[in-house]
């Protein structure tokens, strides 16, 4: 039976569970700045250092869920509460996924060749940059319950896609002019994915503050599908 | 207030959102399942017929994730029922996720030149096969709450990992080779990676059906990180 006589009992464990969503929040950007930095510096510590600290990711999101649903649970919420307590599981969700993703680069990088094409690196890095942005961004937006900062961020999910569609078409070119560079070019190919989706994260972020606050699907207000869908590469 | 003097009402709403979930869950095999077939046999209507559909996945995903939350709020289930709620929502986003992934390869189908690589296509088409067969056999032990069945398919995760891997080898030989190839090798490259990940799809849809039925999670009861972690490609 929920034991519904300590709604402060109830708020005081929303907030902490909200608290320990913004640390996890907090490691995953961390993650995804440390594997873009070691990409580009060829830090190979740095690569591995970030490669181990995953399992806490991991760990973290099992911790996230199991006390959202022990919470709801114990205290039967309803409404904005339960918004919360549900939001938690699903910013988890995305940010495990994100912290998979920056380790997924990080193990790419430590197999690239020491000598890969600059113009490229240098096109990745700002993507990066752009996908942990928004990232951070976007965390923020979940701490502060800035709805308005959120909605900003998902109008914005362009913007890395036409990064990845110019650096796809560079890439493609490089691999076609020389043979040799085909490994590496398969990894960036695939690291610069993995920062596109790390970019779609955030944009799935952005509708979990936008739904904890209002309890709307940003999905079904504005369709993704009713946007123009010519990108064959957009998952 | 939760109304929990109807618990017969809520196993009722528990059982038609179960339905619902294995209705969706019988539209992404179908996605995928066509979605293999559209590129083996060129089949550019099936291919566009599939990229078509992929918007009732997504209508049904928010339907169900608002149907659980409604029914959460309303009856204040615990233990079981709860599991079975929160089960409900994480099956529609990994089978949502599993839509959009088929519908991606459909995309890409779309795109390849006539002439590919046969036995390239002959490998994809084995790897399609297990990863759309990991999908059916998963949503059958949802359906049938078979945690044993979903313990098995839990333990056989490496076998798509091996095909996409020597996929992945074979794929850049045939681009370092043939420098036309490229542009269809980076799309057949995606498209493998899709299928893979279809196939962990089907693996936390394993775990989803093991927490439904006993509350515990199966990345802690034998965590994967554990596994030997060699293969650069897993994500």
């Amino acid at each position: 039976m929920n034991d519904m006589s300590s709604p402060s009992l109830c708020a005081e464990e929303l907030s902490r569970l909200a608290a320990e969503v913004a640390r996890m929040g907090g490691l995953a950007e961390t993650q995804v700045v440390d594997a873009v930095e070691g990409l580009i510096r060829r830090d190979s510590v740095q690569a591995s250092a970030l490669i181990e600290r995953d399992l806490h990711l991991d760990a973290q999101q099992v911790d996230i869920e199991r006390r959202a649903i022990a919470l709801i649970g114990r205290y039967g919420p309803e409404g904005a509460d339960l918004r919360r307590a549900v939001s938690a599981m699903k910013m988890a969700g995305n940010l495990e996924r994100c912290g998979d993703l920056a380790r997924n680069i990080a193990k790419r990088s430590l197999i690239l060749s020491p000598v890969e094409p600059k113009g490229i690196m240098r096109a990745l890095e700002r993507m990066g940059r752009i996908a942990a942005g928004r990232l951070s961004d976007v965390v923020d937006a979940y701490v502060g319950r800035e709805v308005e900062q959120a909605l900003s961020i998902w109008r914005r999910d362009e913007e890395i896609d036409d990064h990845y569609e110019s650096l796809f078409a560079e890439l493609l070119e490089l691999m076609r002019r020389d043979p040799a560079s085909v490994g590496d070019g398969a990894h960036l190919l695939f690291i610069a994915k993995n920062l596109e989706r790390i970019g779609d994260h955030a944009t799935n972020i952005a509708e979990v503050v936008y739904f904890e606050a209002t309890g709307l699907d940003l999905t079904v207000e504005r369709p993704k599908w009713s946007l123009p869908d010519a990108v064959v590469t957009d998952s």
